[in-house]
């Protein structure tokens, strides 16, 4: 699918793509909703405002006053048929032999208006996010992390290959892309066997490689969503650091789970990649030979999304180490499954809710999706670019995920960068 | 303090209360802000409206158009100050003595208009949730369940006396009282040592009594509230009912914490009484005697609020027993300490979060906050009214909390009812 607007064939937001997010610009402070296209983004507001939705079906034209919104709530909610009909709309105006070249391609006034180089937004959180909910299905690192704790005989619960496994997270502290995060402080055991805690910044600051969803249209309290009707509730996907305080985590977690160790901070990348976007690149995920109960039975088996991840490391010397590399398809849920089980008590769903998928790792070297597996909970040292070594993250580390899906030049639906910084933790008495 | 309107003196809603919440009423289904006063509530909007606000302090009238708005959020943002100086100037509209009688006791038209009486107003959830975060300060509930679990000499974990142990929890699913909830369907182990799971509506569906506090002003992510200061983030207090489904939560909880146990519903008293009103009822709360981080040292040792609490059952059949009497004096951590934890990670409240703050309970008979602690563990049967029993919720039943502090007639400081009713699971296949 080739564009009149030039687009790199290396680009994460080919015509295949168009990701949604919400930007601002310097001559423009209000939050509005735009997509992605190769290095520039289409102001949806500007756009609907100029007109460019007229030759969308008359039907559909009403609701595009979501563009008008800061957030992308209200476009989440029209549901996936919607989605999926803006995004072939904006498709056909992008295309080199554009049914509408009036729109856009040959409308100077609504490109100046419209069109915005990438590098001249300012991107904002996508959606206003009611509920986090942190999942942990990302087998590979959960039988890592629970061999360090306790052996690999006894690395799973015995729950864990029969439910998707996930705890509330907190969503006023989910971040764009690019927001500096500080190191937190915290109470933690100075020492293997202590008793009694110590009070200082977190010493064993981690990342944690995810995917995150964003629901579209939730369900009613008392009304769980089922197996096979899950896809229509599932808006889109970003890149996710669960930044970890591994310290404060390991004393405060027994018995009630994460909590002050999490909600620091959460980084999303800025652009959502419609489910639709994704459709093609399903495929099997960890093999689950335990027998689910039928609220979480799927008929198809390409349940998984594969998309290539990566992470890299920039010090604050300025070298830059690639740290990991490995795909979504190493989770052993699938996102409806997530989406049942979340709601089969009955619990509520709304739009704007995020899921995260858990950490995202392989078993060998440079797949791991955390410091502590990479490092074997602090014992191993990783050589960085430059001489420098790292066993957890460091001030003024910059951790930088990446990915994408599919390998066709010129096709790539990707998710551009999910970017953080880690600040020095203020000075406290 | 009298009042020209006649207040019942058993009345929760005296005039050293004036608690808030959201109403509408069958001519105007808007929602919007109202006090409660005796068997009355005073539509705020409407009193806004007809210039009831004219005699308040010239500079604090602007900032009345939170009263326009349809929940408490924008009122609580405003601070503790604010809350304050409007509390005192509806006392002074409604005492018996009025500086302003021409403002409402004898302007008919608006008295007609603002003045609903309590029976006729539907209450609804009073803020707008950004995160519930549930604490588990009860300490003589986390000992009675804990010894169930692991006997008492293990029944506290050992973080427990150093930090308020808390979690994230679902703030879609926090319902007002009076919302009915279905009995969550989930995962549970059949028989103690199983090792595989089967799907049921919960068998072990029990209650949790607790106080609730929103929060009012909230602090910028990575930077912490002091505890000395916390008191001038809390907006006020509400009854809360911290429904558990025990034998989900049993089998899904390690390693990350309760889940669907807990996200089917969470209910909560209708009016939010100020954090200024129950000022006059602090008392010591229980002994700690474990050294403390700075971090989490008050000055105060009246840091306790003392409310007097009640739990009882109705059954289908109509029969009421009174289950529960204690007080929120059983905590081992006071609000601003908690709220010195949340934040000391640099997280970020905001106006509308919700703290619960764990279950409270005593040691002895008939007064425990949870079915779990009375039956202990389920194996002692609770004899009800009309011959009646139960070891935990049964469909039908309807479990109901009040609270109040103070006990002089015609001066309680009281919460009204937490009431909700668990209706049968859905029918699944």
């Amino acid at each position: 699918m080739k564009s009149w607007l030039p687009i790199p064939v290396s680009s994460h937001f080919s015509l295949k793509n168009i990701p949604f997010g919400i930007i601002s610009t310097a001559s423009n402070a209000h939050h509005r909703p735009a997509v992605a296209v190769g290095e520039h983004v289409l102001d949806l507001s500007a756009f609907t405002s100029g007109a460019g939705f007229s030759k969308l079906a008359p039907e559909l034209q009403s609701n595009t006053s979501v563009f008008a919104q800061p957030t992308l709530n209200a476009f989440a909610a029209l549901g996936r048929p919607y989605h999926r009909a803006i995004r072939q709309y904006l498709q056909d105006v992008f295309r080199e032999d554009t049914p509408y070249p009036e729109l856009l391609k040959t409308n100077d006034t609504l490109r100046q208006t419209a069109l915005v180089a990438l590098a001249d937004a300012q991107t904002h959180l996508p959606l206003s996010i009611g509920d986090y909910t942190d999942f942990f299905a990302g087998r590979n690192h959960a039988f890592n992390v629970g061999t360090l704790f306790r052996g690999p005989a006894n690395a799973l619960q015995p729950n864990y290959h029969h439910l998707p496994v996930a705890y509330h997270g907190r969503a006023s502290s989910v971040v764009v892309s690019g927001t500096l995060l500080r190191r937190p402080w915290g109470q933690a055991l100075p020492a293997p066997g202590a008793t009694a805690p110590v009070f200082r910044p977190c010493a064993r600051l981690d990342i944690e490689l995810e995917m995150g969803m964003f629901v579209s249209r939730g369900n009613a309290l008392g009304a769980p969503v089922a197996v096979a009707d899950a896809e229509d509730s599932i808006f889109g996907y970003v890149l996710m650091n669960d930044w970890s305080a591994r310290d404060i985590q390991q004393w405060e977690y027994v018995p009630l789970g994460p909590f002050n160790a999490k909600n620091f901070g959460t980084s999303i990348s800025a652009w959502v990649v419609l489910a639709d976007a994704l459709e093609p690149f399903r495929t099997r995920g960890l093999e689950n030979e335990t027998p689910l109960q039928p609220y979480l039975q799927e008929d198809k088996t390409d349940n998984i999304l594969d998309v290539q991840l990566e992470v890299s490391v920039t010090t604050a010397k300025g070298n830059t180490t690639k740290l990991t590399k490995t795909s979504s398809k190493n989770l052993l849920w699938s996102w409806p499954q997530m989406l049942a089980h979340h709601t089969i008590s009955g619990c509520n769903l709304r739009a704007g809710d995020l899921f995260g998928s858990g950490t995202v790792s392989g078993f060998d070297a440079g797949t791991h999706g955390s410091f502590i597996e990479q490092t074997q909970g602090g014992k191993v040292t990783i050589k960085l670019e430059g001489g420098e070594e790292r066993k957890f993250v460091e001030d003024g580390d910059t951790i930088t995920i990446t990915g994408w899906a599919g390998s066709v030049e010129g096709e790539l639906v990707g998710f551009g960068e999910c970017v953080g910084q880690i600040l020095p933790a203020i000075a406290r008495r």
